[in-house]
């Protein structure tokens, strides 16, 4: 079997990765769109060693197209997200417009595959990226030890932002270093050599709409009854988000039992050396599936309580690696006569 | 009155500040020393519009001179802040050397000036950059709805290191942009476009000697009941620290009255519009004496909780201001016939 893929967004950060992670992957796509917007139709792409010309979102018929990896904006996606699934194309949609929706699944594969049995308006929705590198690190804990609360602060790369934002920050930093005028576009102060603690709109209660994703979607993906306070926060980094995580537990957690646990779980990669260099930066976690997790402690400061430093690149795991491989297990569902892609194929 | 104060370090960012504080605050000085080890001889700092040429601290005579402002170094500060004070110098020392001692009074003269009625060795202790801005703006709001546990992330620049540190930065940026390799020498892994979480040498229970500073100042600064877990983190900036403080209290506490005794607090500016750009960054912080507290937000993830941003220049209030304050209020109880200069002179 093999099938039929359209990119969504392809001349975006994410885009791009999805392109790249489909081809490294060998994902079995027998054929592959790179769709974006009117404008960017006669741009190329790369797809592994080849190049695909863009193609015109606003024109494209998804019909005989098996699945939609989407990225192009909340806005967009609204719009030809159920079009494409109208017309039978599986949508993993990486944007935040279906994410809360209660009948669009929102999947982690190592944290909640079983969602993806559930697919009823044929779109998936892959969750922020500073959630999805949260969870994974978060869920084998959380098995074993029960999540009561999570108050986390996250240092996030411009590639979050986009292409642009990350543009700027060159831009930026190169205007800095020969004292020309800083221009701020993509964000509401300059990032070069700086720290803002805003990212997406505010809401009502003072925090931001990031803030709010992160503990929303955590109680969706992983437990409704987890408590989660977050602080997010750009950072003039490239690609690679961290989070300072402190979580309190119900059980009694020791740092042995937490690492132990976290070796062996899907998607995490534990390097905590309590020495010069022995944990994980956002630059190294750059074109890494693996979720980094370090610095882990005891908190003596509360009842049962951790705290630990945590890495991903978040244009891979946190975006088109996820999304690509909740591909791969509607990929494997369908193997067995099962899922959403078997489904459409009957 | 006016007095003789000798500054040690004065060739370092801290050291340099000071000179510049003196200066811009019209500090009652009838003589300024600029002191640094012996392999800076030959130097000249900046004061106001003189120059100072650089003394020997190996050879510097201490005896006549009322004020010393030390920032050379903890191993430096162990071996000639006593001899200072034995000359009868006041050691105001911005290294972690004496801090913690119990007769060492650790002073942010907004918080805990009574404790400079009790110098006994002739040294104060100026508190870490990080510790300094979080308890000026946790000191008014613990008065009113007394502080439970702190959880606090830290986003702190280059400064903070050195100046050699500030540089490594700036080479590493330009190596960057032109793809040169990158020399790593003053951190453990490069700080342009990433973030280190790791700052001072690693405790035996995983927490870094900055985390446990934060934890063990605070408590002894404010009060010795206060649980502060911190993860504390090096960004790719040059000047001003940055912290995202969530914060719960005994009493029930609103961002109305919070925002309300922020106000009114001593070295507290709040700047807290929920918009675009309604908040402080580092970059903005830098060169100026407040302490700015922005994003309060209520924490309902537990009982009267808040959460807030919190920036200040390090060099500034997290070093060189917050020890000429202290050397003000010692100048202000001499004039009153009272304390450790009055004491000197009689």
């Amino acid at each position: 079997m093999s099938y039929r893929v359209a990119v969504v967004g392809a001349t975006g950060a994410v885009g791009r990765e999805m392109l790249k992670t489909l081809a490294q992957r060998n994902f079995p796509a027998r054929e592959v769109a790179a769709i974006a917007s009117g404008r960017s139709v006669g741009q190329e792409v790369s797809f592994g060693d080849k190049t695909l010309a863009v193609q015109s979102l606003e024109k494209f018929d998804f019909a005989g197209w098996d699945i939609g990896l989407f990225s192009p904006g909340a806005a967009v996606s609204a719009v030809h997200a159920p079009r494409a699934a109208a017309a039978g194309c599986v949508v993993i949609d990486n944007t935040s417009q279906f994410r809360m929706e209660p009948d669009v699944p929102l999947v982690v594969p190592e944290v909640n595959p079983e969602a993806l049995g559930r697919i009823k308006r044929g779109i998936v929705a892959n969750p922020n990226c500073s959630t999805i590198q949260m969870v994974v690190a978060l869920k084998p804990l959380h098995d074993r030890f029960r999540i009561r609360r999570v108050v986390v602060a996250t240092y996030q790369s411009t590639s979050g932002a986009g292409k642009e934002a990350m543009e700027e920050l060159m831009a930026q930093t190169r205007a800095s270093l020969v004292h020309d005028p800083i221009v701020v576009e993509q964000f509401t102060k300059q990032i070069a050599f700086n720290v803002i603690p805003h990212i997406d709109r505010f809401m009502d209660d003072g925090s931001t709409k990031e803030e709010w994703k992160m503990a929303a979607e955590t109680r969706k993906i992983l437990d409704p009854d987890i408590k989660v306070i977050a602080t997010c926060a750009r950072v003039p980094v490239f690609i690679g988000h961290a989070e300072a995580v402190h979580v309190e537990f119900e059980k009694k957690v020791t740092v042995a039992a937490a690492r132990e646990i976290l070796r062996e779980a899907p998607g995490v990669q534990v390097v905590d050396r309590r020495e010069d260099g022995g944990y994980v930066t956002p630059l190294e976690s750059q074109g890494e599936d693996a979720t980094f997790v370090s610095r882990l402690r005891e908190d003596p400061t509360v009842e049962n309580g951790l705290a630990f430093w945590c890495v991903a690149d978040n244009l891979r795991k946190g975006a088109a690696l996820n999304a690509v491989q909740i591909a791969e297990v509607l990929v494997a569902q369908a193997k067995r006569g099962d899922g959403a892609l078997a489904r459409r194929a009957a």
